[in-house]
């Protein structure tokens, strides 16, 4: 039996769904994601200081403030106010392999409403992983981005979600 | 020797970069980007007709729109108007893997100015993936974005870029 | 005698007036609009199938997204959060005449809150109604739009309203 | 022989035209609409000075301001840039008529562009209209806006083209 | 004993701070700044009715208007839905001196939430004297803004701040 | 005799200017503005590293990010394309003085275009200061913003302009 899609209706129209039933609770979601580059464009953002220019720095802005702009950037996203966004990095280094310099954004979210925020921290993963490309782009065009997806979730009728293993997205 | 960024000035701070000695001329840039599914989402998706809802129309203007927003999102990305911006999906179904089961979209975009346009199609690429995300979400809590890169470019004084291979992000 | 708008203080300084005395409730409100179109343009319309282009599910998006923006277009409006919003359309179809080709649009607002919306409900149909023009344009340069009204509004201190008979705006 | 749209490609699939090729010239357009309200209203309109408050200069700021919002709200329009904007009101009334009390808004656009700013004028009236309601809806809750339609428009390969006759919208 | 930001986190990284478990209450804030000018743009200001042209009746719009987009200027500021905004001016004329020629803006912003609205405030006071500048910039180069600053604020664990003596900026 | 504004028409409409006749020129404009605080919001800022928290490079990102918004934030502001901007900051100390402690902005476009970017400039330097105001209102409650004015602007028909005194504003 095929399932169906909540954000249509049953002729299909793209619908914003209805949540006004839906219970306000305090939600909290956890996004991540991944830059891999070569090793000048890392030794380059490692090297951040105030003297050689922060790119985690403005990055991380970039990231927080399109994580506000989540709704009028999706769809069929809910209009929503949140009550706390952070943005985090770690770094995986190897100069031995160009594909092993990886530096990983975690984007998280808490709020109190009726519906969750992944889509919030998605996106502010994605685009906070979009501006590093943007200022390292000049030492290195090879760049991807990878591994954006849910890490964890909570609040709402479904509780804690975890992401058990790591699923490559190659 | 460590290279230096492009977008910071000589004591690191951040910079929208001078552009206005560089030519205007007519550049196009293509970015790709995947997103992997379990079978229960893909064939949904796939069976997307008016009747059904048609996701990926949902998503080609959802990432058309972000393009035309990058600048407001990159922070060092210059503002910039374009002359064409598509969005194409291609599909990758094999039933038997659940990681085999791939969304590819691309966008292409084109445009006559001094700076390139790579950031609009990536910006363009990602938000069309993350559409199809919030989408299928309550099909598949566990989908994954990846492989968002530059794939081709032309314009500019650096000629035409194509990238030769493919590189795993993950 | 003379009465007053709401959206002015004594000296006639235009303000957003304060609501933060009055009751948080469910509001829903239903506003309609409608745009004529020649025979040829009707037809491409209702043509739309996957394969000939979905107008009216980009126009659904476009409308959709544009509720979201209300506050941001319509300068006294309140900021609000919404919990639902859907966009429809209907058809009276008449080849003999070149006036009789309409679509209508409904947009239905959701919300628990403050105030009515009333606003987004009449944005969200003004867009996707501009979106169906835009589309549309290159078959009929004479396409009308008209008919913008709100049709049916419930909650608050006013209960429901319900357009009784239908006014021409000519 | 069924025309087709150019906002599709072959396969149907939205697309943001390629103007590339078009060539660079003076465009102009103009846009026109009406709001039709009870007599009530339309004397506070009419008595907007400073004292009372200016309800049509609050529309004509928001129906510019919307017109530079054209490309975030139309999802296929080309960003551009304008080298003018301009909103002018109208008036016929008439007290022993409801439905004869009219404000028609026109939005008329200059720019040096590929592509010509219709939808930007058509934008401009559509939320000049919409600003009148907001601040009028207090007064009468039966207003309609209609007649929405380009007027004239000129530059391009096609030329000066200026509506015939009024059609109605209704 | 040097002091710290609530506003970076122990690593010194930029955060949205967490105010999931603040209280929810009423609170007001009202900001004010003032915009200095020669004789000429005072007199033109001041002679602002709807037939020379009402530079304070736009400036109050914009101020409204862009205080609503504060979240989106300000980077860590909390998306937040307000309940009423309102902008004032007030004048001190002095035709002897250019520097007494003053306009006082003030913006005051009204909501219920979990954080104040001095941003908000102090984001509509700019901007409204931006606007002020821009029609004026004509008549007058050498306008200044300044003395933008908190005047009130109430509610929140910390109640009621008043600003005690003007202290000047420069 | 009473100057006239260049905003308003004969009839004092607001109106975005018409430039479509004057020429596309390389243009310049440099804004500045100041921010007071007391010592212990000072040196907080001035211990700005990556570990404390780097205030100015938030600061810098948002006044670039507003810069680009300018056209949406100042009602009749042309949209236009810039080619550069900057934003740097200078200090002001004195520990025996709340007064006395100042950081100064300075935002610097550059581009090609048929209009100025001062309004651009000043939008940057207001919402950079406001940004800092911000992150430092937890030290100091009592912080000014001001002296916000065009420091230099060159091209078009008005050639060089040099702010020759500084005029305080307070």
């Amino acid at each position: 039996m095929e399932k169906d899609f909540s954000h249509f209706d049953s002729q299909g129209n793209a619908i914003m769904i209805d949540i006004s039933q839906k219970e306000t609770t305090s939600r909290t979601a956890i996004a991540k994601g991944i830059i891999s580059m070569n090793a000048d464009a890392m030794n380059a953002v490692l090297g951040g200081t105030v003297k050689k220019g922060d790119v985690l720095g403005v990055a991380r802005i970039a990231g927080i403030m399109a994580a506000k702009k989540c709704a009028s950037l999706i769809p069929l996203c809910h209009p929503l106010n949140f009550d706390k966004c952070t943005i985090d990095f770690k770094f995986k280094k190897d100069d031995s392999s160009i594909e092993k310099n990886e530096i990983e954004a975690a984007c998280e979210i808490k709020l109190t409403g009726k519906t969750g925020a992944e889509m919030e921290a998605l996106t502010g993963v994605s685009i906070a992983l979009l501006t590093i490309y943007d200022m390292c782009k000049a030492l290195d065009k090879t760049m991807v981005i990878g591994n954006i997806r849910l890490y964890e979730k909570s609040g709402g009728k479904n509780g804690l979600y975890k992401q058990e293993t790591r699923i490559n997205a190659d």
